[in-house]
């Protein structure tokens, strides 16, 4: 395995080897590791000595089920901190069969030209690229697999990736040609920054990683699978319904965040709920179960159409639907859907996008409720007017554009989808996770709502710190494996299901790790991060969620009422 | 004396005694005392629990020479910690000659409305106003004005504090009805979230505050106004040249910041000079010299006319001009007049919008040295464009929008008008003040570059932590007994000044201060100030410049090369 390091202010590429403090590591825990130690804490995080760092997990490109994610890693210049964020799609897997462990790129060109950088067995070829300029990630992607076939893979920025919006994400293609996203915290603007379109990588000519154990492994892998298949949300509800699933479950348990956090039930919950998404993908003949990657079990994405039956989206989900339709009060699912094809085009973080047009409804821009209204601000963000450039900097941006003072957001990062005073080990995960409000950092939605891993009441303070700090230790280990954090339903209830990840691992690579050195890896994982923020500047003044969340929440009345000595206690360990 | 309290959520007003603690502050001590018991650290600037606090100085409405200046504090929008901003006009000894130690406006209107607040020997008065609303200060003062008589003091906000942009100033009405700005740091967005377009002040039927040793006070006076106006800068510079005479010393100096910070001499520096300046107001019959309250001696202001002899502006300063002037390269000074007439009408910190337009070009929105395009950006704010929203909002603020990198701010705030590679006591005091890149913190250009008040030189680190702690400490002091700040000249060369201001200090309350007092309520302010930001979640590594500082500022090539420990020693006291 090696490490690519690709300089774009001298357009050069060098290999290098592993370093042995590296080695362990994958996914999260490596892109963690490089920024931590080669980027200088205070840069600017659109400047020449950002850096951007891609790393699939340790089970990438194994028959593992569910090992296809990639970790995306710089300074975000959404939070001003560290950044994970975390994709499917099909380039982790290809990255690994190429034998590479991470890409770094660094410095920054001189002029205005953009560049394209092609990855395949012979190397890295860093070309110039015009004609995809401007263009969204459907065309790049439909370009790039004309030119070097359909089994290619490519992550692009879209027109916000170019503007070097702050919420701009990179589009990773998925195996049939649709559109994943790392999509929070502003990878696409330092992707921008760095003046890469695309990505491409051919592992055409090469075979999966080498395994220690075979056999090992191989019954690991089926344990792994089973457990997956077993689970009641891995091996039904999401492959059914999707993510979309939650809506009514969260709407139900008055957690759903309604137009702009003012209340936790949607009168048209049920218009947009994974129930009646499934049937209308039925009645369309969409698909309402489909594989990010290649080897996953669970299929929780789906194709949406529209009414003709021709392709709107993919990959659709419960917190995209949310924030364009409860956190807007639109009820539209089609709207929605359309919302959610704009942002994956133009290279949108989705989430951070519906919450900014919530401020911006809450700003007086357009009315809640307003679904073609919205279209036109997405609209707006693609062309880079003004109002786009506003909107496409995310909502902290724009509620202070527009003079807005309910604006929810934590280190800069849009709150998602589980309003913290209702689920309230989720609002903890938000206010200190290192990634700003970041609902897969810990997603304490499980024993608070789906009494998955055990029950927390939700509305209660009592053991939610433990339940916040337990799940971001042990997703910071997940995100590292390259596994997808849904496995976290099955291995939150089924022990075999850890185990067996852990015997994978040890299969794989010939160690004997036991489950206290996972749970140590992402312990290692929020300690780099968190020391990385520290010395951006970041206190524990930080982990703090804004003062409008001491309102009551409707239907329950609920309020977020932490003192800071309980939020600091997440970080405890 | 008394404090005003005025709630606007309630509409109601309250007269306070003035607690214990408070009554030995004034001006900018009395302002962040206030500010830093009363205001959350973590809230919301333009939210309900802010507060606007306007507070005269320990020497206001007294026969003292140059004692009108006036103490606005709050926390701040633009750079999210303690602010006090300081402007001359009519206001401070007007509410002292009202017995008025200090207002607070707290709380927030539910509605849309606006209101003016009005105070006389009668109390306060709040009243909805509808006819202003929409107008700028010119017109706000000249309509006030008319209805309580030429006399009355005015605070308002222009388009900019409605906007609730971070950029916006309160101006204040001097002696001529012209305008004077509590400029930096968005006080006027405070305002403005308060609902309150302007405050009338009317001291009919008042005395001068009772002074404990009349004699003693007048002796102390008149040794002070001796100082002023035998000192150089404070008797002959100022008030022939007024602050402009800056532009041919730092340009000399390779320190005037031009293009956006790229070099520090600028081709067009005679066109914009103080002397030229001069020479076009004496043939355009304007004023070269003017005072901005009752009782300068150093009048350092001036009334510019255009070539037909119309008034275009006053309070014309080094800093505004040198940052729409150098640092966009543009040497049309009749331009440069007109955009501070523009950022007074609307009510827009000059420093802040020049830093900001070079920012814009930088940014590739208009080409360095369009002056007609300089001015149609300022219309955008005034217009409330979404152009105007971004630009309203400050520099770094405008970076983002733009994806800039080079952006000069430190804490948020834009850095004016001397090039910290250069005059490096001044960087630092950039770097360290409370109040984010101020130039009146800390006016290291004292010893840097006039020679005043012994020498350091200005491209070494040596001495240069000591100069600007002294300097920040001296000038929190200065800045709580409502004296200009330009009194330091004097005071820096002239024992007798500094001996003659504790003198009038102890007359004025029957105190016994002496001069290591008077340091150690700069310290104390500092301190207060200081512990605010860190409970607002400041660090010291808020205390650092961008990282672009690194680069070589041409014609001496010099760098900002000190450490963070060298930095932090600022604050070592």
């Amino acid at each position: 395995m090696k490490i690519y390091r690709i300089n774009m202010a001298t357009l050069t590429v060098g290999a290098e080897e592993v370093p042995a403090e590296w080695q362990g590591l994958g996914g999260r825990a490596l892109s963690s590791a490089i920024v931590a130690k080669e980027v200088e804490p205070l840069c600017h995080p659109l400047g020449p000595n950002n850096k951007l760092v891609l790393a699939p997990g340790l089970l990438s490109a194994t028959t593992s089920a569910n090992s296809g994610r990639l970790s995306v890693g710089a300074k975000s210049p959404l939070t001003g901190g560290i950044k994970e964020s975390n994709a499917g799609g099909s380039a982790a897997q290809k990255l690994t069969r190429l034998g590479i462990k991470a890409v770094i790129i660094e410095g920054k060109p001189q002029g205005d030209a953009f560049y394209s950088i092609h990855i395949d067995s012979q190397g890295v070829t860093i070309a110039e690229e015009k004609d995809l300029l401007g263009k969204g990630n459907y065309e790049v992607i439909r370009s790039v697999s004309e030119k070097y076939g359909d089994k290619v893979g490519v992550l692009s920025i879209g027109q916000a990736g170019e503007y070097r919006m702050m919420a701009a994400n990179i589009s990773v293609k998925d195996p049939d040609g649709n559109i994943r996203s790392a999509g929070r915290g502003g990878m696409g603007a330092v992707m921008g920054s760095k003046r890469v379109k695309y990505i491409s990588i051919d592992d055409s000519n090469t075979s999966g990683p080498e395994i220690a154990d075979p056999e090992k492994f191989r019954a690991a892998a089926k344990a792994f699978a089973k457990a997956l298949t077993e689970h009641p949300v891995t091996g039904q509800g999401l492959p059914q319904y999707g993510t979309d699933v939650l809506i009514n479950i969260l709407n139900e348990a008055g957690g759903l965040p309604t137009q702009n956090f003012r209340r936790g039930n949607f009168f048209g919950a049920d218009k947009i709920s994974g129930e009646t998404m499934y049937d209308t993908i039925v009645a369309r003949k969409g698909k309402p179960t489909h594989n990010c990657h290649a080897g996953c079990v669970i299929r929780c994405s789906q194709v949406y159409n529209d009414k003709d039956g021709n392709y709107i989206t993919s990959g659709f989900e419960y917190e995209t639907i949310w924030g364009f339709g409860a956190g807007c009060l639109i009820d539209d699912l089609d709207v929605i859907a359309q919302a959610d094809r704009i942002c994956d085009d133009i290279g949108l973080d989705s989430i951070e996008a519906a919450v900014t047009v919530g401020v911006a409804m809450e700003g007086g821009v357009l009315p809640f409720g307003d679904g073609q209204g919205m279209l036109n601000l997405l609209a707006e963000v693609k062309k880079g007017s003004y109002l786009g450039r506003i909107l496409g900097n995310g909502a902290a941006f724009t509620g202070k554009a527009l003079g807005v003072t309910r604006v929810p957001v934590v280190k800069g990062q849009g709150i998602p989808a589980y309003d913290p005073r209702v689920v309230k080990g989720q609002g903890l995960t938000y206010a200190t996770s290192p990634m700003g409000a970041d609902h897969t950092a810990g997603y304490a939605v499980t024993a608070n709502i789906l009494k998955v891993g055990g029950y927390v009441d939700p509305h209660g303070k009592q053991g939610q710190a433990e339940l916040s700090r337990n799940l971001q230790i042990a997703t910071a280990a997940v995100d590292s494996t390259g596994l997808c954090l849904f496995v976290a339903f099955a291995v939150l209830d089924i022990p075999a299901a850890f185990d067996a990840i852990v015997d994978m691992i040890n299969a794989h690579y010939g160690l004997s790790l036991t489950g206290d050195d996972v749970s140590e890896l992402g312990k290692a994982v929020l300690r780099t991060e968190r020391a990385f923020n520290q010395a951006a500047g970041f206190t524990n003044k930080d982990d703090r969620l804004p003062e409008f969340f001491k309102e009551e929440c409707p239907p329950h009345n609920t309020t977020w009422d932490f003192t800071d000595e309980e939020i600091d206690e997440v970080y405890n360990f």
